[in-house]
């Protein structure tokens, strides 16, 4: 999956190797040798430079590093817009914030994120002092928070960027540097609160934004490890076969059965069994959620399965609260969803976007840290939210094992960025980079003074305004300024106004122009730019 | 100035060599060896263990890497503020936002910072790939993303990490990762228009965060090579001159003088010479600044010389604009001001918070890379926003060489947010960490469902809100609540409120109760919250 990246020091032996068949080369030439002979250093000196890439021979390349970007003032108009709606939302919930530095002590991160997860770490360089690492997701970072301040119960976000040294896809929205949008409750309290709450979060968040219809999937690891024990898969094997059956909604059943049976060496009769489970909501797609709870209530199996009992349990009661919250109609059970970490202890739950395709690796956010490449979906964007109880996280990190239960909703804030800036540019409506209110213009010269004492009125009373930076601008380049920027109202001082203790004021977009008294200036303006 | 941090290798050589030294000592011991000798030794060991420092003997260490912190609910609520401050005085004035990889290309930050700087500098390690570093400042990502997108004009903002290996003073305000608030105008304008709207957001940061009184102190990097000039100094020797100088607002000019003259053996009489010019202001408390500036011109050398005569011209027309901004009696010409770096080409400035006492380093910021221990003052703040004008960096980047000239200004905002800090203790204010305006309890068993429905209904009419994760809470534990949090009001529900079709609502401060129709709940509540 990942392209071999060289360090340095096997760069250097390349290069070195490059410039030794160089001068083979020209000796071989010089001393009209064997035509094939250089045909073959030739070749072997090509495929060392492909190695190389495309370095520009040591001159100074301008970029980003691999798999980051930067965020130019319209995509950070877009950025600032979508992080306002999932703040406003967590906000809306009660929900404090909290920050944690952008590094952590390379222990604290180490065997959190399974062996794949684990390759993907960012590394600080040892110049003496700690060994650190950049911080791979919120999660970890927010556990031992609580466990290094002894904090049992909290409701917070946190809204920052996370570092995976994957192979980036940046056209799918995969970047080595990105957001996540965190909303967590940690806290023992009673059941389902805080899971009903997490989804009326995210469902409140894609409504705001109004990316059209969604849905999010629900299910619970008690489901998971019942299904599996009733089928006979032994309990060492939970993991692989979690990831497995997780790939359902992307390929067809025959192909992780195979991948079970014949890569996975799951025994043939516990698969099949498990089909039957797995596959249900597959084949009864519009069947309502409690049909299917009563399916493995009434099965003679896994009605008689406590970790299935427990789960339907805990679903019917998180469904009835969903229903109270009038959110129920966009969640569906489906126990094949199994979500990528360990570290669920109850319910689990993602969101997919239905209404806009693009290339897009599904789950670039916290809970699934070892999403491959193979895990690409063309139909839709793939997880925007996803999220679950973690009760045993924090007990990892507390010097008395005191456990903190939590569950939260991680927002992949990166994809709904795309989806934005794809919906901005069909709609082909403008995005507003500053938020200026009023430029003061002037159609004759020397009249800059009279500008700034506007300007400084202007903000002085909390309006956003500008001017230009020149004694003398043209009118004509004032107004388009204007126009480009779709700044609302223009200001216009003139001799003839001065004299007679008036401003002109200029709505950009129909161009009526009225004079005002610069008396009646401040709550003129008020007025107009409470209907903008 | 730095501890000396020790490599993972030298450590684990220490560590086998403390071990090897403990197996001589019992070896010693059993053989009833010479007294002396086993001391002798056991110092030895004594001092290398010293040397590994307070290490947990390979026990985890819960904490943040050295030199961070995480910020709690409490600071992250000060921060904000701070933020939001700030940010509105960089909209109001136009601004765009722009944001850039919290590490850059290793090449784009070498030879940035001077030597000083430089070693500084926090690299990642070499994983394969390219090499990397953490940003230092955001000036040279600026820069960068200035010459890489060939934008030849922007007003924007930036607010962001940066990092700094640099030896940290916490209880001063010095961190290794710490925010910079950046406001830069770039593009070719007339003079001294974007400089006065620098220093006007300062005054209107400094202002709106009521933090006393301030002073703004300006110079120019023309009157200082001027009075260099004036005075007999080497050009070459400009860098040094200028650091020995920017210490003239903490030491005594004797020991300047003496740091001059025999440190960096610059001529004596050039140094006594250019005492008279840089000393003027500290002579002069009372002068003006029209009346300093006539000083330079009226002297018969500084007056003859061209920089000198330059820098009079600017500043005159930046206090001019001042004064229209009516921001001048904030602003103090002081020749001694000499600021850190060396890419300043015009108008340079620092500001001081008056009346806030604190042991801390001056200038963190970044146009101070190089600022060491010995810059500390124990007399106040030290420099809160500091900046100045610098045109020839981004043609470092730029592959044609093309100058973008840029002026800004960089708010120090980890001391500002100690200071809002501070003054939160001080006045023993309550700092919010929600923004929850309506708690919604019951007084009565099994009302879960009702709770639920009214926070339904105050989330969808864009209320703040909360309430128990518990079926049957406690009445008096859902008021405490309300009280520690200072949640102004309290929905309860009850049997008889149900049944009447009414809300109680409770003003947590003077906890007067009225029943209201629920038909008219959000309207009151509106009504209610709009004068909290």
């Amino acid at each position: 999956m990942t392209d071999v990246e060289l360090t340095t020091a096997q760069k250097e032996t390349l290069r070195m190797e490059v410039k030794a068949l160089g001068d083979q080369i020209r000796a071989l030439k010089e001393s009209k040798a064997d035509a094939e002979l250089i045909k073959e250093k030739i070749a072997k000196m090509l495929e060392k430079k492909k190695l190389l890439g495309d370095e520009g021979g040591g001159k100074f390349v301008l970029k980003c590093p691999k798999g980051t970007r930067d965020y130019g003032p319209k995509a950070m108009a877009i950025r600032e817009k979508v992080l306002r709606i999932v703040t406003d939302s967590f906000k809306r919930h009660g929900a404090e914030t909290i920050d944690t530095p952008v590094f952590e002590l390379r222990d604290v991160l180490l065997g959190k994120y399974g062996e794949e997860g684990g390759k993907l770490i960012f590394d600080l360089a040892d110049q003496g002092g700690e060994l650190l690492s950049l911080r791979y997701d919120l999660t970890v970072p927010f556990a031992r928070y609580l466990a290094m301040n002894k904090v049992t119960n909290i409701k917070r976000y946190h809204i920052a960027k996370v570092y995976r040294r994957d192979q980036p896809v940046m056209t799918r929205g995969r970047y080595r540097e990105f957001f996540q949008c965190d909303f967590d409750i940690a806290g023992q309290y009673d059941a389902m609160l805080p899971e009903a709450e997490c989804l009326k979060v995210i469902d409140e968040v894609l409504t705001s934004l109004d990316l059209g219809d969604f849905q999010i999937k629900l299910n619970h690891r008690l489901m998971l490890e019942g299904m599996f024990a009733v089928s006979g898969m032994k309990e060492s094997d939970f993991k692989t076969v979690c990831s497995s059956i997780d790939k359902l909604d992307k390929v067809a059943w025959s192909e992780v059965r195979s991948e079970l049976i014949d890569e996975k060496h799951i025994d043939q009769n516990a698969v099949d069994k498990l089909q039957k489970f797995v596959r249900i909501r597959d084949q009864n797609v519009t069947a309502s959620n409690e049909e299917l709870l009563k399916f493995f209530e009434k099965d003679t199996e896994t009605g008689a399965n406590a970790s299935v009992k427990k789960a339907v349990t805990d679903m019917r009661l998180l469904l009835d609260y969903c229903s109270i919250y009038g959110i129920d109609k966009n969640i569906q059970f489906d126990p094949a969803l199994a979500r990528g970490l360990d570290y669920y202890t109850g319910a689990i739950f993602e969101t997919v976007v239905k209404g806009y395709t693009m290339e897009c690796q599904s789950g670039d956010d916290k809970r699934n840290g070892t999403a491959s490449a193979d895990e690409i979906s063309s139909t839709n964007v793939g997880s925007v939210a996803a999220g679950g109880r973690y009760d045993n996280l924090v007990a990892m990190f507390s010097p008395k094992k005191q456990a903190v239960p939590c569950v939260g909703v991680s927002f992949g804030i990166e994809r709904l960025f795309s989806i934005m800036e794809m919906k901005a540019e069909s709609e082909k409506s403008t995005v507003r980079t500053t938020e200026t209110q009023v430029f003061v213009a002037s159609a004759q010269k020397n009249l800059l003074r009279e500008r700034m004492k506007l300007c400084k009125l202007l903000w002085e009373n909390d309006v956003n305004a500008e001017m230009a930076y020149k004694a003398n601008p043209k009118m004509l380049t004032q107004l388009q300024y204007c126009e480009e920027r779709s700044i609302p109202l223009v200001l216009i001082v003139g001799e003839r106004e001065l004299q007679e203790g008036v401003v002109k004021i200029r709505n950009v977009e129909n161009r009526q122009e009225n004079d005002v008294p610069l008396a009646d200036l401040i709550d003129e303006l008020r007025k107009r730019l409470a209907c903008c």
